[in-house]
């Protein structure tokens, strides 16, 4: 093991998993963060709920597409709708590089508001500290949520009865969000049309819960991009995944500036795709109720859980040949959530 | 208003307070966050249950009584705990600055996971980033927390019932946490006995709560110390509280490096230590329940809520003579929390 923490522990990647298992895992032991789920899912006394927790440390704060409140608020919001809850309260708490403007600071708290509203929580508990200049890279958030689950749902994070034949959607172009806080941050202004996908889908999913079945499994793709999802859903079901390079939405532009700085779309964060893994039955109707939100109108199938290789995952690429997708292992993409 | 943001605004005085009002409780409208206390108090499906934040910038990270980890574990259970809650779950989430010690990041991990246990919460759900070499100071945590209240206790974060006459509590020696970070980051060294007081409360205050009457109100002194909870509870309830020098307990090291440097023991934060405000007839049951255990051994009536200055607090010297005491208004700390 490394004796310093290294950038790449933070990029949801492989060295981030084992911190996680090495450090967090060995110490804090209890089965029910050992699920490593997107939120705890706790049980109360008339009911589950779910609890989850994100800091935000995006640089450019403000971004094409959204700025770190918006971020903190879609971020929780989704880590608690891919459990199958409906998120209902969030805290925030920022940590505030002194002489950080006032006014950038109302528009981050102006948006995290919107946000909230439209996604429907509350932000009822708070938190503010400040450092000294130079001790924190201007503004960090720090947004928990807790969302109540209907039993029936309590087990879609854990994917139990992922079977083999069911399909491997999105809802959307993969890589949007991370080319976008690239484009921003590094100023390359290859594109002015790109912005981040930066959205809460509570209510996509919540409404693809309600009128569909055989939802599986959710997560949603941010760190590690597709892939992390892709290879963790493998590992954890024990089944292999196949998927096809011609069915994952990616943006012409996204394509090409990756193709040019040798990226990996299947590595970039998103802020608002979740991957869905449904029965095959029901796979069309579930198509149809995501296509028909805007939140899904590019939704695919992609993919299918195939018994062929184990806890593998295999891209089928456009020229019909295969490759093996791993869990990225070192820094594919800069910092960018 | 500033257009900067100061390290006075954090520092839980005057300034953070406007801030809150004019940025947080502006656009984060709702009835919940604007009741202003230490966690919020929701209503679930078959009860109540409070919900808070706190992200914690200590600088040293390890100081003489616990570290960032163990602080952030008490500081999170102690906001749930004077709610009237008892404190179930825990969020932890880690910025760490790149190139931070694994072995440093392992003892605090180890301190939390010791102190959630002797507290007798889960840590269960979490979340890790990593930021650039000189984007942050060492390592920032941010614990959020979830605990169940019975409804007879949910007035208790209000003070609904505090009446004239009523006795103003606590449990213990003022400042020794803001000093011992003080000393510990400025190398002083003026005293080796010092240490923070840094423990969870959560026990104490249930069992002064089940085994007395009366309590009707109780804050955590962290930032901005004795000083704020007063000032603000007197504000909140309208009363004028009057407090007693004689009676309040301060360390003759403590008292005597305040003297030296010019700071103000009421202001000084603490991290083990609760105000309690409860009725005349009860006092001496409360303070009996209170010195028997190890978190109270040190505990004084401090003063009491009074009708003559209302919303103001009054400090009888010891001297015999009297000042009011007001909010921090400036930095009369370095940032300790």
């Amino acid at each position: 093991m490394n004796d310093k923490v290294l950038i790449h522990h933070g990029s949801g990647g492989l060295l981030m998993r084992n911190l996680i298992h090495d450090i967090f895992l060995r110490y804090f032991d209890n089965g029910i963060l050992k699920s490593m789920t997107d939120s705890a899912i706790l049980v109360g006394k008339s009911g589950h709920f779910a609890f989850t927790t994100d800091s935000y440390v995006v640089d450019p704060l403000f971004f094409p597409g959204g700025n770190i409140g918006k971020l903190a608020v879609c971020g929780t919001v989704n880590d608690l709708a891919v459990s199958g809850a409906v998120p209902l309260y969030l805290s925030v708490s920022f940590i505030i590089e002194e002489g950080f403007s006032i006014s950038d600071l109302e528009m981050i708290v102006r948006s995290m508001a919107d946000e909230a509203r439209m996604a429907g929580v509350k932000i009822v508990t708070g938190d503010t500290k400040v450092v000294q200049k130079g001790k924190a890279d201007k503004l960090f958030v720090n947004t928990s949520g807790i969302g109540f689950i209907e039993k029936r749902y309590t087990g879609l994070s854990h994917g139990k009865g992922t079977k083999p034949g069911d399909l491997v959607m999105i809802n959307g172009t993969i890589g949007d969000h991370g080319i976008a806080i690239l484009n921003a941050r590094e100023s390359f202004n290859f594109s002015s049309g790109l912005s981040s996908d930066c959205t809460s889908l509570n209510k996509f999913i919540q409404t693809i819960l309600r009128n569909t079945g055989e939802v599986r499994f959710m997560r949603d793709a941010t760190r590690g991009g597709l892939a992390a999802v892709l290879c963790e859903f493998a590992e954890k079901s024990g089944l292999g995944i196949e998927i096809n390079e011609n069915s994952i939405p990616v943006k012409e532009e996204v394509r090409g500036i990756c193709e040019l700085l040798g990226f990996e779309p299947l590595h970039l964060a998103n802020e608002g795709k979740v991957v869905i893994i449904a029965g095959n039955q029901s796979g069309s109707k579930i198509l149809d109720v995501m296509k028909k939100q805007k939140a899904g109108k590019n939704s695919s199938i992609i993919g299918r859980m195939v018994t062929d290789h184990p806890k593998k995952v295999k891209l089928i690429t456009s020229s019909g040949g295969s490759r093996w997708i791993d869990l990225p292992s070192g820094e594919q993409l800069p910092r960018i959530c």
